[in-house]
């Protein structure tokens, strides 16, 4: 692993990471119904700040194997997904939109922890976690979907 | 080149695309002093449909070469910061941070494209329109915060 590798992919997850603190979630999400597993505002940021580094980590490691081209490209989807999610949920309040794009989020962190995988398994392991978490933030923002009709209504 | 791989890295390009169609210019935008060599606003979709082809095709003639890793982490990179502007410029209205972020872009966009080259050269050649492009948008970002310091004064 290359430090150089990391550091590049780690700004990649900074760059998505940053959209958390230009569209926080405000008075409007404040206001919504959660369900009661919902984790504590605090959890976001400590889960986000662990997940990059695994993530960069993971980046990182399978960058320097060889036949690492399908990982490599499922791993620009998933930062590009990544930070599409906030400013869609929280900038344009847009609650189905959100899942649609966490879907896509889930797809493409599923299929590259199995391409990373075959690259490194260690890299493959180090999305485990990530897919674990957005699965549950795609459990939520469906949660709050069913929860909250009206405001869903912006689509 | 695999189509699968180039067909993975487009998808992330139009994911970063989709906040052009989500976050768009709008009345704010239309109300700003802008220079008179600013293109007309057709040619902006014109222009990322044919970067977008070719920054995909780039990174997927890349992604099957060996030692491509920093060029990989430079792709994640660029499409991570790409997707960032237009929330930020057109969501936010922060004419400011918006040059900020084309400013990051750039330098991943300059860098991937010598990395790109590094590992084959048609890759690295494909990504001059892109870095042409993204300094057109950064002088045109400059122009409309030196223009309008008063909207400018949002950050």
């Amino acid at each position: 692993m290359s430090w150089l590798v990391f550091g590049i992919f780690l700004v990649a997850c900074l760059s998505a990471g940053a959209t958390g603190g230009l569209f926080p979630p405000g008075k409007w999400y404040e206001g919504l119904s959660k369900p009661a597993w919902t984790p504590p505002n605090w959890v976001f940021p400590v889960a986000w700040t662990t997940l990059y580094l695994c993530m960069a980590a993971a980046g990182a490691r399978a960058a320097v194997r060889p036949d690492n081209s399908v990982a490599m490209a499922l791993w620009a989807l998933q930062i590009a997904l990544n930070g599409l999610w906030t400013p869609v949920f929280f900038g344009l309040q847009r609650i189905k939109l959100g899942l649609v794009v966490l879907i896509g989020l889930w797809l493409s962190v599923f299929f590259g922890m199995i391409a990373l995988w075959q690259v490194d398994w260690i890299a493959g392991l180090l999305f485990v976690p990530y897919l674990a978490w957005v699965s549950t933030a795609g459990a939520l923002n469906y949660s709050v979907m069913r929860l909250n009709p009206e405001a869903a209504k912006a689509g």
